[in-house]
Parts: C-alpha cells; sequence; structure tokens
C-alpha cells in the first residue's frame, strides 16, 4: 500500500489513479479545475476529461496542492508538456527530494527543446522516472490488457515504480535509457502527424506502414546521436507507442494529421481539434535540430514543409517515393 | 523494356504484371485454370482473384507453362508456398539457367521447413531474388503507394530487381539479407494471426500495440539465431509487413486469428476462410523449432496452446501479463 499523488486530473492520470486505487493505494488527484475536484469528489466521475470511468472511493481529488502531496510517497506529472516546468516549480519546498517523481507527459519544452526529464530536475532535486507505453487513457480505463515501461537512471526507483504499478492489467518492464525513451516519445509525434497526412489524402495501408517503418528508422537514427540505445527505440516506448499513436482514433496527432491531409488549413486543424498537438511542436524542433546535427530526417523535413511552407502533402509523398534508389539498410 | 513471365494469376502476381505493363514491359501469366486465363485475355479483367483491376494490353495469359516462360528474362514465381516446389520442379529445363527467378511467396515449406528460396535452389540453378514488403494487393492495383525490398546473396541480381519494377506507385529497396527476409515473411504471421486473436476478444489497440513490439522481438530473436541480421527484421519486410497484417482486414491470417478470438473451433476457421492460413503453419513450424534451438518464443507458445491444445484465448493472455517482471531489453 503506497500514498500517491497526481498533479493533473486527465485522462490517462485519473485512469492510472483509479487502477492504483482499486490495488489498495492511497491516491490524490490535484486538478486546478473546481468542478473537476468536485465532480470526482462528490460525483465519483471526471465528466470533463474521461467519461465512463467509475472513481473508486479510495481517490480523493483536492483543489489545493499542498493537501494533495501531503504524505505522498510518489508524485505523478499528469500534465502537458508545456506546463511541466511551472508545475515542477510549484512543487519546490512541498515535497521531500527524495521521494520520486513520475513522469508520465510526452513531447519536449518549445525553445529550449530540453527533454521534460531535465526540465524537472532544473527545478526539482528529486530522482525522476518516465512511465511510457502504448496506453491510450480510455483503455486503461476499461481495463484492456496494457504495457507500459517504467524507466530510470537509477534502476532502483525504476524497480519501485515496476511495483507499484503491476496489476493484472497493466504490465510494466523496466529500463534505464531515458534519453531513449523521451526522444522516442517526442518523435514519434511527428510520424504519427505524417501518418494522419497520409490517411487524410487517401492512402492505404501500403504507405502507412511503409511510413512507419522508415519512420522508426528516422527516430532510431536522431535518437542514436542525441545518446539514446537502438534497443530502446524498437522497444514499446518507440515502436509500441509509434503504432498505438498511428493507428488509432484517440490520438490527438493522428486527427490533426488526418485534417491536414484533407486540405484544411494547419490555423484551423489547431482551432478544431482544441488542444496541444505535440507532433507539431515536435517537428519544428527536430526541423531545426537536425540541419544543426547535420543527420537526414526525411519524413521530418517534408511534413515540415507541409506544414509551413505550404507544400501540397500529395507532391511531398511523391517526392519521398521518387528519391534514389537505396538499400534498405543505409 | 523486359520481357517478364508471372507463374500464377493470383491477386498479387496480376497487380505486380499490370504495373509492369504500364511500365512497357512485355507481361505473360500463367494461370492453371482456364477461366483465369480467358477472363484476362478476353475481358481484360481476372475476377477470380482481383476485382476492380483493368488488365492493361501488355499483359497476356496462358494456360501452358511453356508458352509463358518463352523468352522471359525474369521468372516471377506467384504461387503459394505450398506449391513453390513442385512449380520449380515443372519449370526445370525449360528456362535458361542464368534468368532471375523472383519469389513473392511467404512462408516455409511444410514439414521440412525450409526457406522457400532454399526449396526453390533444390529444383533450379537460377539465382533467387525475393520481393517483399508491405504490400497488399489491392492497394498496388488502384496505385497507392507502397515500397517493397528487392532481396539477393548477390547484390547484382536485386540491383536489377529494383530497377525492374521502381516506378512512381512503387519504391523498391535492395536488401543481401536473404535468410532475414524470408525467416521474418513467415514469422510475422504467426503474430498476425495473433493479434487477430486478440482483435477477436476484444482487446484494445493498447493490447495489439504491445503483442506486436513483443511480437517483433520474438521475431528478431529466432531470425538472428537462423543467420538473419537484426536491421532486416525491423525493416520492411519484417516490421513494415508485420504492421500492414496486424492492422488490415486484408490479411488472411488476421481474419482467422479474429474468429478464433470470437471462440470459433480452428476446423472451422479453416473452412470459412477458405484459403492457406500461413500463420498456422508457420507456428506449428517454429514451436518445433524453438524447442530444438532452446530460444524463447512465448507468444508463439501460447499461440500454439491455443491453436493445438485448447487453450482458452483469455487465459492465454493473462498468463503473458503475469510473468515474471522483466527489464524491457532482455
Amino acid at each position: 500500500m503506497n500514498k500517491v499523488a497526481f498533479i493533473g486530473g486527465g485522462s490517462f492520470g485519473t485512469a492510472l489513479g483509479v487502477l492504483l486505487a482499486k490495488e489498495k493505494n492511497i491516491v490524490s488527484i490535484y486538478d486546478r479545475d473546481i468542478n473537476v475536484v468536485n465532480d470526482i469528489n462528490r460525483n465519483r466521475k471526471n465528466n470533463k476529461y474521461i467519461k465512463n470511468l467509475e472513481i473508486t472511493s479510495g481517490v480523493t481529488a483536492f483543489n489545493d496542492i499542498e493537501a494533495t502531496v501531503n504524505g505522498a510517497e510518489y508524485i505523478v506529472l499528469a500534465v502537458p508538456s508545456h506546463v511541466i516546468r511551472s508545475v515542477s516549480k510549484s512543487l519546490k519546498g512541498k515535497i521531500p527530494n527524495n521521494i520520486p517523481i513520475i513522469s508520465i507527459a510526452k513531447g519536449i519544452e518549445e525553445h529550449s527543446n530540453k527533454r521534460l526529464s531535465i526540465v524537472i530536475n532544473e527545478e526539482l532535486d528529486n530522482p525522476v522516472v518516465v512511465l511510457s507505453g502504448p496506453s491510450h487513457a480510455e483503455e486503461v480505463a476499461l481495463e484492456l490488457p496494457t504495457t507500459l515501461v517504467a524507466t530510470s537512471e537509477v534502476m532502483k526507483y525504476a524497480d519501485d515504480v515496476q511495483n507499484l504499478f503491476m496489476s493484472p492489467f497493466l504490465r510494466v518492464y523496466t529500463n534505464d535509457d531515458i534519453i531513449g525513451v523521451e526522444v522516442g516519445g517526442a518523435v514519434k509525434n511527428i510520424i504519427a502527424l505524417a501518418a494522419g497526412v497520409l490517411d487524410g489524402i487517401g492512402y492505404g495501408d501500403n504507405t502507412k506502414a511503409a511510413l512507419m517503418t522508415r519512420g522508426m528508422k528516422e527516430i532510431a537514427r536522431v535518437g542514436i546521436e542525441l545518446g539514446g540505445k537502438e534497443e530502446t527505440f524498437y522497444g514499446l516506448t518507440g515502436m509500441g507507442d509509434l503504432i498505438v499513436t498511428c493507428t488509432s482514433m484517440h490520438s490527438r496527432n493522428r486527427r490533426a494529421g488526418l485534417l491536414i491531409g484533407e486540405g484544411m488549413p494547419i490555423d484551423k486543424v489547431l482551432e478544431r481539434i482544441g488542444m496541444v498537438v505535440e507532433g507539431i511542436k515536435a517537428c519544428k524542433a527536430f526541423y531545426e535540430l537536425k540541419e544543426k546535427i547535420n543527420i537526414s530526417m526525411p519524413i521530418t523535413d517534408m511534413l515540415y514543409k507541409v506544414l509551413f511552407e505550404f507544400k501540397d502533402p500529395k507532391e511531398g509523398v511523391a517526392e519521398l517515393m521518387l528519391r534514389d534508389k537505396k538499400n534498405e539498410i543505409f
């Protein structure tokens, strides 16, 4: 039995919290929206973020961070990437610095292009464990079998988080390659967005499978350059998450790509999806980065032109298909 | 301009033949069914195997092997794996032994468990090029962008086949790892069948992405043991083909798995699908093989129990989820 505090009452955090409470842990959830807090405490529901999930009695919501983290043995940062820094700052001095911070956001910080665990450790001295993998919140809530990877530079913390979350519906692996997990999680959103564009144009399974496979090479290429391990990119947090993001309608990145492929301008797409599309930010960041470190990322390149230089997506695909003939491996 | 003879008028062969004819090659197709031959020559259709494909005038069908291969510079074996040996035998003495045989079947020979290029070279002295990748025939026929890999031990032949098939809709890579391509192509059918079983039970995208990712590890593990290269398994003929087979309703293996997951007995499944389900044969072959060479293939293991020992599929998944806690890489 552990006391676990979630910062953020979004869909994935809430689904994980309920799962932990069912395994007899004591779960607190902070949300800045008082309506979400009241919905959880009074109606045992979180209809704003995740419908059809019955919130068990072991979960209590708070509108106050200090009350939420009081006595917690684990803190889960369940907020989008663009508020990771401000939320980490707000925890400063409120938690002991030896308890693990579990990060479940994907993406990189805008402008600085820093990995999220770096951002957290610039604000807090706590050990960070990244929890990532192919895991739509809606399906975790339905208790459909799901796998995750707990990753930390110090394996003891990864092991602890594995023990905390492992359950009949959730199989947790460990890994120590935090760079690989975070870079893979960010770049896969670029490929998922591109996959959505292909679907929007009306291309088939052949085209998308080719994009995903060549996209994996792109993820591994940049990821290894940045210090990650190849086997991580081909694991659950890389390939697994790429597959789930590219093939499911739950994914915001893929839905955004679909609309772009159908010809909708980007500002309208962002208006329609109404939430942060991590793939667009990641595309910009890695486009700039690849120029600096001089590696080949043809899919990121082409998507950048489609997103920011009014390139016709269909023409972009045709150009990718007709590049110089190549050996598959190099 | 080349003269290319296809042995077998199935869906993939016919779609590739039409594509070559459009690029000004002379294409002949042998089929043992006179109705298919007449349909192609008289109606410019092949309604038995692939509907909605207009067969261009550069394609001629024959009911006679000698007439088909007369003057051919390339022979494409477009027949299922279980007749590769007899068809190769029937070509003996009818073709010069320096022209390449292009193999597009996937699977391994029953009982002998031999790779198909080995089977061909036990009957014919010709160089063999394996042409494989994520490529549903129905989508090739619609000219949706598709990628393939031409693989041969002697790169000259792979290069020739790359040049032959490369077109605006078909991007062809080369590779020299024929073991990796053939083993990957056979084992991925096991994972696709298992993916279908998960869909039949009613599990979601999280579960399937986990199966595919862990399945890739299984493909690579056995494939490397058999002499293939790791990068081949994570390329278009391995990962790419796995993705397309696991996510598309065009796949017989996945459709068979779906029915098994829904609770239909195997003999009924085979009756319903009405064609060879390569994944069932591959599961049996690799189950036997892995015992001999002593490597771990937990998904193949569990599928074998479901297929041949009346194991309940849902129980099987639960056991896989609750195995000993693991590090992701090892």
